[in-house]
């Protein structure tokens, strides 16, 4: 393990104080372009020096014909060059000092024959000037608190706190807008891509030491190096929780992985046994890596596995029980003196036993304050899941019906929704039980993203809801086991 | 088995020509005022006449004391009134000649001995004047085609082609702005309630008949009569899909559904083997349960297993690979004559072996036109799952850099993007092969709207897509063992 952050060979490549980049022109269509226009577009705010064999000028910036011309020596070259050239120009680097480098171009060892040796020889240049490179076969990095993206699509949302390292670079790139409608963000995140001197260990350990990083997502399609993988997240687990999908499990999904970057994929249980004595839990697909991670980032960890859940809808209620079951959590019946608290606020055409079903209601507001109070102070739960609907459509009519405009109506309730959204956020400050969300709505919807900016996490569906709160309970059992076995 | 939709006691509910309204007033925050704003607007052409004690004019509408004095006979009336007083004025439609009632009022046998009095005394009315009911306990029902809507939440979207019969009025009515964003609706849609009088099964059975629906969707919490729904499902799979999504398998799922509708649910085990039986396709939660009808309603059915993926990223290739081969589908390798296709339009970082990945790559219209043409010609597969990234702001940005004004880089965005979807349109009608997309953008982005705008299903992940096209698959299967066995 590394003694600080800054021992990681990803600290320079991460946060680069200055660029040298190879491959952008004034081509608006060519791969280097692009990533270098995503550069500029986060506005990173270091020197920036264009290798360019003809031009003088790219994209704004001067541009030299080797490296040999610029005036310092930067931090990282980033390369996205034709296979071939790529060895002489690291080459060139390597004379001007550089010991960092991000590789994007592909065509190495994930082709065939011909792309392994050159992958040979791109690593006996890094070794001959102890530069550690990142790729090939990469998609670079993106670091928001840096404004930092040499990665081809453009950053959006805000910077984050989940820190991700992943052995495909669509999986960094192509959740920037997924992450950013859940108002969710990077603290960092790179692709690992061929793994010839830099690879996804070194990349946990990076994300165990970033300050920012409040959880790590892996996406892992085969590690080499498994007995340094459970060791490093051994050593990050208990204090910094680490989400982990692997694919290759399946049939179809081992022969993809293999053509996709020439690694070995070892069967599914093998991995399950890893992940397990390394303290990661182990999501089954993108959009449940993501979930665990906003739960885990954001809740604390409850002290069982036994849920209340609060709807104002019976169907919702069935199936948000029974999507407790399935996720393994257990949906109890409450203690004598929460059954009497509830009493008076819930209908006798609704229920009082968990799920609790206030149905229809005049006082609804109870919904927000004190039927979820009492849930949370119940002693024989140990997190509570909300059903979410107000849809604002409804709220707007009614409100239209008794004489507003369409104008105050929408404002009256908005007015509302916030509220509301500040009731569940003084509940959620109150109490040491995770709180989630589910709701079948749009996660645009003004209520949802209230909810959502109040730190509530509201998932699509009951489903999603139980396996986060499952995955917080999977995460303390793991995270003990690790601590009472100690160090291997 | 009926022998036409009229002779269905859910006709004249679905169907109805004019309304007597029991229980709407001028004070809109009551259940059935704000009902009676949904019928109003949705806008019911037919005479809507409301029933109040003191009001002479509701909602816009002359009211009157009692049903006795309305003008004609209507075809239906809708009950929104204090559990107690609801069998007198059943009693007092009866007297008038009314056949169908829908009782939305709650508090009858779902609330335990006092209630269940009440529900028998409520049947007994029913029988007496031969009314045929919808409820106690229920939602109503929603017809977008003959604008009507008895449901408490305004109906949104448009008149679609999914017929939905539900132990839960929340899937109905909270599915309502779900569907819109998937420009999905429902042909005609009710909840049963407490099944006083008519059940679940006289709602497959209308369902089986409306010329309106493509698909039927069941909610389901248990069944009583299951000979009947086998027999009637029977009559229907062969020609029509039915999907069923039913809760109670699991322990808290069975508790919470007892308390909701009163009905006991059996084990998980036995409805999979009645749904079977019945060639019923089985959804596991409720948005799978759309999905599947999503694709039942607009695919056909894949002659096998074999699926093509197609994808211009690596990561989304694997995930979709994997998804594939844990649905229970499997991702051959292409004939020959089919890579001898592919190679001229794949570049060699690619890969032309199943999935496809096209990678970054100058003449991307290939994916959206020859590379997919090649896979829905290819003899090793039956279907075809497509990767949808495209990101706008992407191609703004690039546009804008190549000159344009942002309004003409968006404009010309869009006009890109229409195009793509006329292209998936062509592929899709010239092939009897389903093709389904997956994407992790929003499903409200212009190009996934653009691509559903054209027939084209995209669902968020590669685990619904696939599952999508399992069971269309199953759907087959089960379909041709149902006629393959004859009646019972």
């Amino acid at each position: 393990m590394i003694q600080s952050i800054y021992d990681s060979p990803l600290y320079k490549m991460v946060n680069p104080a200055s660029l040298a980049f190879y491959g952008a022109s004034n081509n608006f269509g060519s791969m280097g372009s692009i990533i270098l226009a995503s550069v500029k577009g986060l506005g990173f705010e270091g020197p920036i020096y264009p290798i360019h064999p003809t031009e003088d000028n790219v994209q704004g910036y001067p541009a030299y014909r080797s490296l040999d011309d610029a005036p310092e020596t930067p931090d990282l070259a980033v390369m996205v060059l034709p296979t071939a050239i790529v060895p002489e120009r690291l080459e060139e680097c390597g004379r001007k000092g550089v010991r960092h480098a991000i590789v994007v171009s592909g065509g190495f060892k994930e082709v065939g024959e011909e792309g392994r040796v050159l992958e040979g020889r791109l690593k006996a240049v890094a070794e001959q000037y102890g530069i550690r490179l990142l790729g090939p076969n990469c998609i670079g990095v993106a670091n928001p608190y840096q404004k930092l993206n040499t990665t081809p699509f453009p950053y959006l949302g805000r910077p984050g706190f989940i820190g991700m390292a992943s052995q495909s670079g669509s999986f960094i790139t192509q959740m920037y807008s997924y992450l950013q409608r859940l108002d969710l963000g990077f603290s960092s995140a790179f692709s690992c891509g061929n793994e010839a001197n830099v690879d996804i260990v070194d990349g946990l350990e990076y994300l165990g030491a970033c300050p920012r990083t409040r959880v790590i997502a892996l996406y892992v399609e085969g590690i080499t190096r498994g007995r340094e993988f459970v060791e490093t997240a051994r050593a990050i687990s208990p204090h910094k929780p680490i989400v982990a999908l692997y694919i290759g499990g399946s049939e179809s999904g081992r022969r993809a992985g293999h053509s996709h970057t020439g690694a070995m994929a070892g069967p599914d249980r093998l991995y399950d046994g890893m992940f397990r004595q390394a303290g990661v839990v182990r999501a089954r697909s993108v959009i449940e890596l993501f979930d665990l991670c906003w739960a885990l980032g954001t809740l604390p960890r409850p002290k069982g596995r036994r849920v209340a859940v609060l709807t104002d809808s019976g169907g919702p209620g069935v199936s948000g029980a029974d999507a407790c079951s399935r996720a393994g959590l257990v949906v109890p019946p409450f203690a004598p003196e929460t059954l009497e608290r509830l009493r008076p606020l819930v209908p006798h055409t609704g229920s009082i036993n968990n799920p609790v079903d206030l149905t229809f209601h005049r006082n609804h507001m109870d919904f927000y304050t004190r039927i979820p109070q009492a849930l949370l102070d119940d002693p024989e739960t140990d997190s509570l899941m909300i059903y979410f609907l107000m849809p604002i459509e409804m709220m707007t009519r009614a409100l239209e019906q008794m004489g507003l405009s369409p104008d105050e109506a929408r404002a009256k309730s908005l007015e509302i929704i916030e509220h509301q959204g500040r009731t569940m956020a003084e509940l959620k400050a109150g109490t040491d039980k995770p709180i989630v969300g589910y709701t079948w709505r749009s996660l645009d919807e003004p209520f949802i993203q209230t909810l959502r900016g109040h730190g509530l996490p509201v998932f699509p569906g009951p489903e999603r809801a139980a396996r986060a709160l499952a995955a917080l309970r999977d995460y303390d059992e793991l995270r003990r086991k690790v601590l009472s076995s100690g160090t291997d």
